[in-house]
């Protein structure tokens, strides 16, 4: 089978990097152009991360000798394209990202830009992967032909959503109160300042709060008139905190249900929640999407971050609450599952669903 | 002025060294006989300590020569001191703080064993000063004459307690989920394993969550026939933490009122709130038991536990909640205010009460 | 092939946590007893490390069914096992080890007790692996048939000792300044207290100084009459600090050489270094031994210790020194390459060699 | 007494920030002008350093209403103060500093540009305080008459520099390995991205090996002809590496001299070493330069940083080096001692000697 000629827009950032990094021998997708700002473009792309490649892992040997693109060329990359991950930056997003849709390329983002677009889907497979059936309405509306864009949510939310997802089609969620531990390669390089962190936590991250209460809210929204509609009945309040970890956003989740389910009915749903990906054996589903520890103090973001992969969610600590109905502990790995590896599995959907 | 002779049983561990580097220059007190386990009876104070004194300051002068004596010897330690504070684990104060009580010492104390005991207050200086006036019925109800016990909080409650009370007061607190970030100091020495905690947060601390829920009943409960009665109609769920911050326990906090206040009452509340520490004027008392930080990313461990010497609670990020009815989050320096600062607050309330 | 019958002694700590994550899926051996002390004795194993399992691998399956056996049980463990591995705390290690070669089984050994028993060979295979052939002496001083004991060096040699081995050959070291930065896991676990560590540096770990300057002189050893005898005239000067990193040491060292050998014959010695281990093919031995990065920054804990599964040494910044010759640093992962690969790297040696 | 009136170029970063909440309530100077970049001038002080105000000491009520000057108006701010403190970053400094000067106003320097210029002190005052007295003949080669500039070295030397002094001038100081662990205030704000630091040491800092080496030789050598002479006959090596500590840099020193002294001779140097600041009792001199700590794990940054209000050294760790004559470790605060409060002594000198 020949594979799919991905480029990545983005690719000198941290989250281009863990493209390259989790896209090196997919069975799918072969990185074909890497692109970047204006002052990368034209190097080769080793030259132009040398002294900021962030991962463990070293740079694929393919992706080494690439010569990297400007990212703002996007008829001539969109040719050598069959797709483009997008990983820019959400000003630059605002202005290239429906360029390249138009040029005939599908866009498969992590940009903030168009998760409020009400014709673009913002994807967890496991989730909603019914609503990227409102691509041909958003290729219409825009007069594209074989372009689109996909985007997924905030790395925030990969904690909480899923388990909240597998309970609440069961007993429908109602309130959810929710306090985030999160690492700091959630905010980029250089990000967070080790100055501010080490020895230390800060109890805000600027947008993160209204996007976690938000997103949910359409990842859960149902597909009228070639719009998705939010979800209604649900009230979200989130605080954000920023913590010394690297990888590994975790969660402390209060929540209620329209119908109060019993601890075993709670850890069967977890147990056999299967999705979408599951089904279709996506190569980056993990094989069972949410896991529950057992030990009293699991999940902890250096232990069960790379879970699966890095893709699945560990959740724990389940027990009563004094307010709402239950409690629990949630945790994913933010630059995998909450970026990267959740590009990639969003694109797995597309192409297995023939939209790639 | 002739000062007050204290003893500190459990000196040589991390909350006995802090009230020895706290009590230096004391005003009222001096400490006049440092106490411990068998195995450090018998050395000089700076021996007992040797390689393993935990605070930046250095050992005060006067410890340092101070012989170290064998806590069991209640008698004999008893004559030397106006009053003891008791830095004891739980299972040796369970056995030697009433021994001090029956041998006529009063006993101020940081351990949990007595906090639930129904005529022993739980003292947060600010809220409930009047609970001491419980002490008379707890000596005759067990037939001592000038000895007592009183106790002081979990070191978890401080973040939030005193910010709930003030506004308590005017608009009746009804619900409260709170999520700790609890600093490493809090475990004590040794504590918590760097290797558990570098990249890491731990979200779990054995017994935490339930003392951070029921304390506050007690320390809101009316006395009644000699005895504290939990304050009713208060629910309170909390998700308690560890993280890897030096000293600072932070709490992001969602509550709900009988009466949801405006956000200029709530902030008014917080600036006037004075509690009895301050109409006395007790040395340890800080000026403004709540200090509100306008900045969007405060308070913070590292840059506001050390408030008024460590002794007031900073809040910040005021701010509705999508489920309660507002969010906000308090920081207080777990090893002072929540630990050796809040017993001497509590002896100096005594005192000030003519309890000592 | 039938595989090895493996015991780990000590199967409950850090480095035989580390021994069972490592062997899973091992070609050679498989674990077929794990033994500990007289408490975790009689428990299953997964039972036994409940709660306090430190590797981010799961415990392997076939590992976890095992019944944990009293370490103290020599004879008949010696039947169950081909060999041991023994992590034991050394004292125990002093007690113990010897009764298991004396029972016919012999013991690749991470503890120091017998690293100065001077017919005992102390082994890093690509430095000295003939120092095996020890072994028959050994066996005819103690009047042991099948058993032996080999033990392997402290985890903070091997940052340095196979960079400058591979120096040492050509141009023969003569003076060496080291100071070490090691990781927090090297000491076990509870190991460090996070209070003493985060927002700290600890210039000071008991005995590893000691360690660090005489160990190399054994393993650069010659044999005479059945003993090892030290190496002269090298004189080693060795710093070591802890520092706040969870795994991998690293040291900066200072060289100087009989011969001063110039910057490419110094990378030249680096690149084509290989050992007995790299011949054989031995299934842990890593397949450059000495990796040395270009990048000015380089090598790092955190990026560099898992390079070639762990088992390899990165080295960097070559650079002359004012006052010896050559200056360099060094970093090796201390559990793996410097704990249990490095053990089982000395056991597959063995095996080779006909030894087990 | 009138207090003299001092300016700070670049106030609104760290190092300038320091000066401030150092210099509150000094005895002798006030601060009565703050200038930076022409982005911030025109704002209140306050609000220009609002978010990113890094001490925990409030901002001094005094400043907060100082108006932010351009630092670039070099004539109009020499009019209003007697004398600047420089926390310019180099490029910048490069421009303003001689045009202070030139216009009348002594500028105290932290910026590395002037270290090398030939008629300018570098000055560690307990050191080289007769230094001072090329201000002279600077003066003259370059036409100035009020107007002079000093500067403090690299903040890397601080903790080994005095300790070797105090040997140096008895004993001779031949050769030198040193390797600091600094931590990441070095870099100032934002600095070292958390995401590098976590769980990591970064065994490279730019620039900061040659600083380490080579401004020891112009602090200890002698003026002729209007200029200062390098030292000669020592020969240093510096391995620099980058900690996650907030504050401290430590330093593992190697060291041998002309005469090999004893260790109750190089103790008593370091117990009885007083320079020209405590004879002249300067208000931030520390009562005692070099203090020795008795424990074997000591100096560390946290717990020794701010020995005597941040300016005195610690050492510790004295033992025979096996390559060298001796070893030891030093610390020193690198913002306070190495910046802004070795800053504070440069002028005090100066002013005492009536530069100022």
């Amino acid at each position: 089978m020949k594979k799919i000629r991905a480029g990545i827009l983005g690719a000198t950032g941290m989250v281009g990097q863990q493209y390259l990094a989790l896209l090196e021998n997919h069975p799918w997708f072969e990185v074909s152009c890497v692109a970047a700002s204006e002052r990368s473009a034209g190097k080769k792309y080793s030259e132009a991360v040398s002294g900021r490649w962030h991962m463990q892992k070293e740079i694929p040997q393919t992706a080494k000798e690439l010569m990297v693109r400007d990212a703002a060329q996007a008829k001539e990359i969109a040719k050598e394209c069959d797709f483009v991950f997008s990983a820019l930056d959400p000003p630059v997003a605002k202005i290239l990202e429906e360029k390249y849709a138009e040029a005939g390329t599908p866009v498969v983002s992590n940009a903030s830009t168009h998760r409020w677009t009400r014709d673009v889907p913002m994807l967890i497979p496991e989730i909603n992967a019914e609503h990227i059936s409102i691509i041909p309405a958003q290729q219409k509306n825009r007069g594209w032909k074989k372009g689109f864009i996909a985007v997924k949510p905030n790395c925030s939310l990969q904690s909480y959503m899923t388990p909240l997802f597998a309970l609440h089609k069961k007993f429908s969620v109602k309130k959810v109160i929710v306090t985030t531990l999160q690492a700091v390669s959630g905010a980029g390089h250089p990000g967070v300042s080790s100055f501010d962190i080490i020895d230390n936590v800060i109890p805000f991250i600027g947008g993160e709060e209204e996007k976690s209460e938000n997103e949910p809210l359409k990842i859960l929204g149902s597909m009228r008139n070639g719009e998705i509609v939010n979800a209604s009945g649900i009230e979200i309040s989130a605080h954000c905190n920023r913590v010394p970890v690297i990888d590994g956003h975790l969660a402390c989740v209060s929540v209620s249900f329209e119908r109060k389910p019993s601890r075993a009915e709670i850890l069967d749903a977890w147990k056999k929640f299967r999705g979408v990906p599951q089904e279709l054996k996506l190569p980056f589903a993990p094989k069972q999407p949410i896991i529950y520890r057992e030990e009293e103090n699991r999940p902890q973001p250096r232990l069960d971050r790379d879970t699966d992969k890095g893709m699945a969610v560990s959740v724990g600590r389940l027990r009563e609450c004094n307010v709402l109905d239950w409690r629990f502990v949630g945790l994913s790995h933010n630059t995998i599952r909450g970026a990267a590896g959740g590009g990639i599995l969003n694109a797995e959907l597309l192409k297995a669903k023939k939209y790639l």
